[in-house]
């Protein structure tokens, strides 16, 4: 069974939390007022906003070295809700994997809405995680912590199809944000 | 009805008109031998390769003028199999509605395979058809079509929402090229 550290209490880092837990993992839950707790886990799963992401890497950066760190953020502008505010040819995976260099990032969670991971179905489908990094045991790590706890997974390819996961987030969510679609639909994947 | 003509009759050519076919539009179908037989239709569909616009361009973009043109292509980088070849904050929509500044362009088919244009589902969920584009009209007169021949439609958003159709449509062309799905999978559509 993995260890895994989920920072971020909010509706994604519960959704997370309980899907790791009807795997039988051990989650360790750390809220803002956690900031002095060790981290547990050997999978470390930021669930926060992309711009809470700098000061965790400040605050527990060190601590992140050698572990999965896990990207679930939608960098999208909201000031526009038009763009994405980190490169257009790259991701905020790729930015956070430029801030720890020492860890092993995937990128995951990002296009399944809290909703669809609580329930574990996005309508007729069973949810798919869609996971891309460069470190290959590390997605199949993750991918095999994930199944456990009742979901599907693909491996989507390497770091720089994040650019095309954060995409896929950014438009589903101004879908559900313009009410084409609902928080508890969106994308399924049919293999 | 409306009077749809195709231009390209390969795999994807063949599924829209299909789905046209079904909903009674009126099809005209051009193929590489047709290029001196005039376009018919109020909605011409760009059923080539990207790659293949730009003659499309030269030879007939006077005649598109005033038209509903629908660009559903996906510029992959074929070298590469790892980027577009459009700018990375733009589109192929884009280019084209620069080429064709007379005509409506709008965004369609680049997110649906043709196994699941010719089959209506995406496995348990019927197929939808995402749009872009910034002619609101443009965009309803051919949802309307689509929706005739059984198939949902979703109006995505302007035409900077190509960017993330286009993304959608690339990651989920490597991810039939990897045989993480199949050509008749993809992604489904919940509302």
């Amino acid at each position: 069974m993995a260890r895994i550290s989920i920072i971020g209490t909010g509706n994604m880092g519960q959704a997370i939390a309980g899907v790791f837990a009807k795997g039988g993992h051990t989650v360790q839950l750390l809220g803002q007022g956690d900031a002095a707790t060790a981290i547990d886990g050997d999978i470390v799963v930021l669930a926060v906003p992309y711009g809470a992401v700098t000061s965790i890497v400040e605050q527990r950066g060190e601590s992140l070295a050698g572990k999965i760190v896990v990207d679930i953020t939608n960098p999208v502008n909201f000031e526009t809700f038009d763009s994405l505010v980190v490169p257009a040819d790259g991701s905020a995976t790729a930015e956070i994997a430029k801030a720890l260099p020492q860890s092993r990032l995937v990128k995951a969670f990002n296009t399944t809405f809290a909703g669809t991971l609580a329930a574990g179905t996005v309508g007729p489908n069973t949810t798919t995680v869609l996971l891309a990094g460069d470190d290959a045991d590390a997605k199949s790590e993750l991918a095999g912590a994930i199944a456990s706890g009742g979901l599907k997974t693909i491996d989507a390819g390497g770091l720089a199809r994040a650019r095309e996961l954060e995409a896929l987030g950014f438009l589903q969510i101004t879908l559900a944000a313009g009410e084409k679609i609902s928080w508890t639909g969106g994308f399924g994947v049919v293999a």
